[in-house]
């Protein structure tokens, strides 16, 4: 593809993430819709759109599956072809994909991808049992192994292989909570400090309850059409020059690494490759820092530094806001929340403002090139993307 | 397109429908996945196959999400990207419909789509709940309506606005049943008459237990490719030429109609108008009975009769082997089995053994040009495909 746009994003919306009482995730699916279509006047939703997307984790949180065409129906788009796509915590990494093949395929020239999750009415306990659905059932959950803990073997590993440490993982969660800060749709707006979250309640050694991304209720949707086109609906797209989606074993326990999540590395290389860019040229990224420790593992699984020394990049502020590669400047899951099935488009969400200009006090100046990276489960999914301005 | 082919099935793999007592529905679905390579033994899976969708209803089951990449680990493609697609009892009728977009992307040439589900394990009242998750929770499901209770709605507004009878819908059952004795992979074998059906048990009137679909375990899948590339891997693929998929509101409470499904009425028009071929053309169809009545209101929808005149059509045997159109020659949903996430791929197995001459002892002769219809819940998805041999 040599960097040639595969489509072009023309609009994005996003609600408010935290806590939507008394909504259904329908309700919180439309208003991230509306900001999307309020953003994009030339768009005729019920004309143009020829097929919807919706990342969905969990039927459980609300007792409703079926979530393409519940949000559709609730979006004003009654009629129009609507897939729910589920892939753990990549639920809308995957839809975004689904969405690119189906521009691609010429049989629907407009294409909305959004996800949602409403997760903040349940309790800690049912959510960390909904949540644990996307790991292995006979060989994990069964024997009482949920996600903190999942991702702690994980973190151990690289402590013992790199030297990595749980003040390392600390300074994530102090970078990510500072961007928040800046980020008014945020779910989390507290200042941490390295000492507090290493002083916070521990959850599954090493990572502390500041470890751990956010129980939030949200919804994301971004706008594809063919670049050709893209002119007719905005001035300014974003084109997506780069996809690349992979799986793993859906267990832990028969991978090759813990270090590491393959998954990741092969969904990077190809849409490294597809897009022509590499690390170096990345100007913005939002990682999947589902814990704290997974961000770092990111920056090495990205190639945004060697192998094992993740935890200096973030040590020395090289992915804080102002650094060599601002990494998760919305907060990430870590602060802005994680509704595991808006995260993915959220993300996109994220870099379409950077690279229009419209992140406000959170810009990274410049910014011409970014990079998502949704990950789900324990990594049996992941899927990057790749997004250049014009 | 005018019947141009779209993409092109090489291969098609089901597993027994019925209790698989002790396994999972990663393993039913390798053994759906093992006929399919069998079958092909041109095609190496791991280097040919460049995407994987999976239709998967409901993760409460098992207790297992994510299982696109589950099916595909145990299917022997890990690295493959995989994503659940879940459109209620569609499930798989939308995975078929994104690996097409798939392979006419670019992105994928080979795409391996199927779908699965694991039922039987569960009591009746928990298959009951977790199938109502396809219809809508705050005015549905909240109220204590289920899937049975919806389509007698339907059907009693049907017989109210067309004289359709009860001995109409039981004749859809003992049709059915007669089919799936020549299906050695059918759930039920067993010989109904119209008398059996009227004194069954009552579900919700006017539907009997026998106008009912099966809770049945079950996985199929099918090996798409583009047309110029086919031949590589079979000498008698069969062609998709038309694919409709459309939404309506997921409640029952906000159509325009009970007595037809504008989903599936928008998808059959654009199904056609792609594949350039008329109700009349059709040679065999698999549609989606759920229950008796809902096969009657599909042979008005597709167009196979005029409206009103479902009854009747199945009262002169037209749809029965050797009448004028054969319908579920498979046994279908109501006896061949309903694994829901499975149903929309299964249809499509069926129409590739019609078409390519393998459908043994239930073969319609000559058959040339073959229909599915799958819908999700009370018809919030529909999705209709339409095939043709060379």
């Amino acid at each position: 593809m040599n960097g040639k746009p595969l489509v072009s994003i023309v609009s994005a919306g996003l609600s408010k993430f935290g806590k939507h009482e008394g909504l259904y995730a329908r309700e919180i699916f439309a208003l991230a819709l509306k900001e999307a279509l309020d953003r994009c006047p030339k768009l005729e939703p019920k004309r143009h759109i020829k097929a919807v997307f919706v990342g969905h984790m969990g039927e459980s949180y609300e007792h409703q599956g079926h979530m393409g065409s519940t949000a559709a129906d609730w979006g004003g788009l009654i009629g129009i072809p609507a897939t729910r796509t589920e892939a753990a915590c990549a639920s809308s990494g995957v839809a975004l994909r689904s969405g690119i093949y189906a521009v691609l395929s010429g049989l629907a020239d407009v294409v909305l991808v959004g996800g949602v999750e409403k997760m903040t009415h349940r309790t800690t306990a049912e959510v960390t049992e909904y949540l644990a659905m996307a790991s292995d059932y006979p060989f994990e959950q069964f024997h009482g192994v949920t996600f903190p803990g999942l991702f702690a073997m994980m973190a151990t590993a690289h402590m013992n292989a790199y030297g990595t440490t749980e003040e390392q993982m600390a300074r994530v969660a102090v970078k990510n909570h500072r961007h928040a800060l800046l980020n008014p749709k945020a779910h989390m707006q507290k200042e941490l400090t390295v000492e507090t979250v290493l002083a916070s309640k521990l959850v599954s050694w090493p990572l502390k309850i500041y470890d751990c991304s956010l129980i939030t209720d949200g919804a994301s949707c971004i706008i594809l059409t063919k670049p050709d086109l893209a002119s007719k609906f905005t001035d300014t797209p974003v084109h997506i020059v780069g996809s690349g989606q992979a799986s793993d074993t859906i267990g832990l326990y028969e991978r090759q690494s813990l270090t590491s999540l393959n998954s990741a590395r092969l969904a990077a290389k190809i849409a490294y490759e597809m897009a022509d860019i590499r690390p170096e040229n990345v100007d913005v990224a939002e990682v999947h820092d589902c814990f704290t420790f997974a961000e770092i593992m990111a920056y090495e699984d990205l190639g945004f530094c060697k192998v094992g020394e993740g935890g200096k990049l973030v040590e020395k502020n090289e992915t804080a806001l102002g650094g060599r590669i601002p990494v998760n400047t919305s907060g990430g899951l870590k602060a802005k929340g994680h509704p595991v099935g808006a995260t993915g488009v959220a993300q996109a969400y994220e870099i379409f403002l950077q690279l229009t200009g419209q992140a406000e006090q959170r810009q990274v100046k410049g910014a011409h090139v970014g990079l998502t990276h949704n990950v789900g489960g324990s990594g049996a999914t992941a899927v990057v993307h790749i997004y250049r301005s014009d």
